[in-house]
């Protein structure tokens, strides 16, 4: 049998929960997992279903046409995915090394459900790191001023390894308006401060001088405005007057792995649907 | 419109969602809410959907009927409540003040679905908390000696008030077997410590002894064994070496209230099932 | 034997603490809990030191002018408390319970060390609260327009009744830059947000708006920049999509008034140093 | 300027802080931090002093002997230790790789203030991981029969490199009394479990099957009786009904990994003072 997932948005209406599972019975398939949400406000609803099939549901046409027209008889949309489809990732870094160590450990671990082709950078610093790993590391030495003339050979990069998700692990160059486009909802970053507070540079250093009691990190979907994509996960930890700046960065590494490893986990599970800007992150 | 919810168990098997949404649906009710899960080791499956109907449903004898039918059909077991029914409570206390106090408030603010039929204690030291809350303040001076005597009468009382759930906020007496059977899955305790660890008396002074760095509080369903009934809520808190017995008992309190309430508004939100010693506690 | 706490700041110098260690051993004091810190950006030293006594000291003139003059050698500042003597507080609110009666439940418990003297509101909506425990109610019907002439009035109160300290328990009324000025350092305000992100209203509203999955609350000396106050105590707790703006209100409760309460705590054990904007808040 | 961290633990009395700070005054050495607590069940006094020195303490005969006179007039011990003085360690693990990989990630980037000399295992399984970081990985083949005569070798090859600390990184051996007495205070273990609950084997296991709604970790230092040892530091996460052994054994890696690193950090900065079967734990 074969596992698959599928998302579904659309207006609320009466009926839907039982038209779709009734549909789906009558497929032959059996929903193994299903949960979902209405938003008051919005009056939305938002779906997520786990079913086992005999036989292989992307590849039939017939199926994917009638799923299609059942959304629209509720003008919503459906996505479905092979459960056990890994997707193909790549890991954008700079110099941090903790949270590229945690994707890597967890690769290697078959604890996320991925398979990470590459490791990119602008410098060479973590070259060793990648290569602990046999994974390759690439290096594209862009800068602000040769952005343009370097970031189509990345994409050309991505394109060929066939990306599905870019994975920005303290990544210190801005993505041009472009690349993000391409890329739409198929980029997570990790902030090292708790959004949307301490936007921008240096957060632990704004966090520092503001005095607060907590620090946390983000991880979002990266889109045109610096720190503004749709969040997906974070996480805090007490901190108090005894922290410097650099013990803020120290304790700080802790949590931001695990909320950038989370977030993937959750983009490679198809437990996220996006609408207005914010997610519903389905549970497991 | 009015708001039911249902609960349902059964050994897990193909379609049961299926066929449980599309008989609803048949049956002219709005699924608004739905949430399942499967227990892999045991191979169950566990359902709670809040569902809109035009009628009154527990009145509805034919309804209940197959309702019933349909769940034997799946070998499983369905219950089903009005939303906004209030349950009659009784709070058990002794000397605690917060666990009390805390119910009582978010009765009072409509936080908690319930109607507060009395306050029930060994004693008198909480009367004036009561009374600030107008809620009845009855005494009974039961102890381990008259129990056999006493507590026939207290049991009259919760009849004669028609109540459905006791929460035990830190009562200091033990309830007899025949009262633990009559009121099954009807009584809720409050635990000041993180259990399985540090049950019985005393918790913190044990806490204390082991030298944890962290305290807590549980909320369960109780059962004839000593604090070892299902699970409800559970949370702890950091503490470090300067805290003393006395100061984990005073920051242990801001705990206990709070997951005993949540623990309670659980209940009366007919969002758990219990399956082998354990809880389902469904979302909200 | 007399408690005392003492409080100390200055630039960081060797030999600080010998010095005054050493001068507390020579009036005769017995050093029973000493906690210090020194913040490397700036080079200051801050240090709490409890201290039993035989004598009182506050009342002993040659003791204040002899570690006035001590404090000045190091071109530092020091403050000297009596531990039991009670502080006189004036609870600030307009129409939420939950942070009041939780002040006033831990005032009646004697687990706040001090003296609450009085509600005051600019509405009649909680003077039921407020009876409740036996405290005054005063209402001052204050508002934008009227503020410069209702204020006065409420200062005049609060001098006859000699307030230490005004705490601002869900306050809808932003006090004047002269009266913030009279009682600086001696107001504290709980906001239901996690500061610095969402100052100002509704910050639950912004919060549900930029899809965060923390919420938490923030409890700080008032300044005149509204929320920019430095911060004594936050804390947050975990949300996710189901979490409609009325729940994260609900669930906000919670911890708004533990945090609240926690500030206001250390506040009366003379635990919190202010430099440049931030707090040093010491253990206990 | 050398630092250097001196620990010291007596009965309380009055006059030690005054007295302790004066004399390292007269000695010249400059307090750069100090903490201390008075255990009030036990009346047992417990201080930690960063100080600063021109000159080498450790090799300087009289001021040693000075400082253990002056330890004596109050009964009490003091300890002294270079702060940059780097202990030497060996990480004993069996198969599991996320603490190995935090331990040793760590190290290598200078947080862990210790030189990690080898990691021993009883199987071959974590070689990769130790060979990543270029340390030696040692094997030996160990278990409950052959005890009596492969561990002479291990503590032969502990002397002989020296080893201050061992760390236990989810190794799966039993240590002997010997061993652990030869070693005692310098052998931190992990338990993937909230001790006191759940000692012993599969503690993952025993919390499922409890059904409780927290799982957590604790770091102690190894004592004759199973997970009976000195606890250090412990953390814990919220899970729920919906997760298997499986997922608390994945969500309980991250939590495993942080609490050891911690406990182990504490133990490197001479942080920690033992007393009656408690850790005292000084802040940072």
């Amino acid at each position: 049998m074969k596992k698959y997932v599928i998302l579904f948005k659309s207006p609320d209406r009466r009926g839907i929960v039982a038209k779709i599972t009734g549909w789906l019975f009558k497929q032959n398939l059996n929903i193994i997992s299903m949960e979902e949400h209405v938003e008051d406000k919005s009056s939305y609803f938002f779906m997520r279903i786990v079913i086992l099939s005999a036989f292989d549901l992307n590849e039939n046409k017939d199926f994917i046409i009638e799923l299609t027209k059942l959304g629209q008889t509720f003008e919503g949309q459906f996505s479905i995915k092979k459960s056990n489809k890994k997707n193909n990732c790549a890991i954008f870094v700079t110099k941090e090394q903790l949270p590229l160590y945690d994707l890597l450990i967890k690769h290697q671990t078959n604890d996320l459900n991925c398979t990470i082709k590459m490791v990119l950078s602008n410098h060479m610093l973590l070259k060793n790191v990648a290569e602990k790993f046999n994974i390759p590391y690439l290096r594209f030495p862009i800068n602000m001023r040769n952005k343009s003339e370097i970031e189509p050979q990345i994409i050309k990069t991505l394109e060929e390894h066939k990306i599905d998700l870019i994975i920005l692990a303290r990544y210190m160059q801005i993505l041009s308006p472009k690349f993000v486009k391409k890329y739409e909802q198929k980029i997570i970053n990790i902030h090292h401060g708790f959004l949307p507070a301490f936007k921008g540079a240096r957060p632990y250093r704004q966090a520092w001088e503001r005095g607060v009691k907590m620090i946390g990190a983000t991880a979002h979907y990266v889109t045109n405005e610096l720190d503004e994509g749709p969040i997906i996960t974070q996480d805090v930890t007490s901190i108090n007057h005894t922290y410097s700046e650099k013990d803020m960065i120290r304790t700080g590494k802790d949590i931001e792995r695990i909320v950038l490893t989370n977030a993937v986990q959750a983009h490679l599970d198809n437990r996220i649907i996006l609408h207005n800007g914010r997610t519903i992150v389905f549970n497991r």
